[in-house]
């Protein structure tokens, strides 16, 4: 059955890291908004949002349908995902280290979205510029350090070694990583210059990942959205200044 | 075996969404850093997190041993626990629905935290004051009506009717809303005021947990903390004016 994946189509966003899952899997999916025709755009997801509106209808996207299935929350549905994908171990124990990792990971992507948007998610950056310099501040000086520390530590302690997040193979959580360490290098290219010597494993990790067979040919194609400053990852300059 | 919490002894904050399950179940649990004596306090909580360093350290409290297992983040150790205590239906379905209602209230958290910290947790509320006010007037105008609506479709949805957001029985995603809607109400009475009859689904909800027998003693002991202006809802009367 054809997964059916719903995000709007111009950013990543949150929708990258369901998308990075389904290509690294090679799984047959279907990106609803970002398809032509009756069944697509992003008219068919506000549609199923707004006036199907399911009994279960998500907060926001990306959601998920299979089947009878509709799934909201990006770690909710890589918990759903991965036991499909093979995209994470069997045991219970190592299941909830990988959704501790990507709930991390979310969390994360709430406060690097909130540079740019410290006030509002319904305003313009440029009417919350004076905040989000200061917002930003704070971020490259303490944040970026707090999370990226966390994962290198969670590499170092692993004790199948630091290839990896959870145990000794690819698992959704690696993805994610890789997907944060690029984003990041867009959005503050000066910070990460600074701090990338400080995490090697999670810089390896990274390299890694965009070097997988699928992941490479997913990168170098169209499906890949490049970032912009419309995404959760923005290049403002003046948001990577030297504090 | 009983159940370890480790969590700030002296707020609510994210530790109470896992308190309301353990004790909505009555599972015999340790609250940590609460407990005197050598094995007790903030220090055996810093302790395991910084000394000991496990492979899988979390990020942040709240975290919960259960004998060999150390799990992180609040949504996840609920994902854990829930089928353990009874506190969700057995269908996937349903457990991913559970989850997507427990991760959305997560992110409200977040977002009720940033109206009185929209720059830094490191920084004292009284040094991001202007930028408090004009997040919380954007929160308490579209936010709150937001999230709260969209709990309240939840409920009005539900096939097995709106006295729950998962089938018929208490789950932990009701014990979830009604912390919400506490807090909410101490932090912003005014807006809440205003915000209260277009959400009778929530307010019901919030009542009908309080007064469930086990929850109804744990608010009226002691181990109930109550809220205060160190933890996520604070009460600042300037952030709940009127518009």
């Amino acid at each position: 059955m054809t997964y059916e994946l719903f995000y709007w189509p111009g950013i990543q966003g949150r929708g990258e890291f369901v998308r990075l899952a389904l290509e690294a899997a090679g799984a047959a999916y279907v990106d609803v908004a970002r398809k032509h025709g009756p069944h697509g755009g992003v008219a068919a997801m506000t549609r199923l949002m707004d006036d199907e509106a399911p009994a279960r209808a998500p907060f926001a996207p990306p959601f998920l349908r299979h089947g009878e299935v509709l799934i909201g929350q990006t770690a909710n549905i890589l918990l759903y995902l991965a036991p499909r994908l093979g995209l994470v171990p069997e045991s219970e124990a190592d299941r909830l280290w990988a959704h501790q990792l990507q709930l991390t990971a979310m969390d994360f992507v709430v406060e690097i979205h909130d540079t740019h948007h410290p006030i509002s998610s319904g305003m313009y950056y440029q009417d919350q510029q004076p905040e989000a310099l200061r917002r930003a501040n704070e971020f490259r000086a303490e944040r970026i350090p707090k999370f990226l520390g966390w994962f290198e530590s969670a590499l170092a302690r692993n004790p199948s070694g630091p290839a990896h997040l959870v145990g000794g193979a690819l698992s959704y959580p690696d993805l994610s990583l890789f997907q944060l360490i690029a984003g990041l290098r867009y959005a503050f290219p000066r910070a990460m210059a600074r701090q990338q010597p400080a995490v090697p494993h999670c810089v390896a990790l990274h390299d890694a990942v965009a070097r997988q067979p699928r992941l490479a040919a997913y990168l170098a194609s169209p499906r890949r959205i490049a970032f912009n400053n419309q995404g959760i990852f923005r290049h403002y300059p003046e948001l990577d200044d030297e504090i």
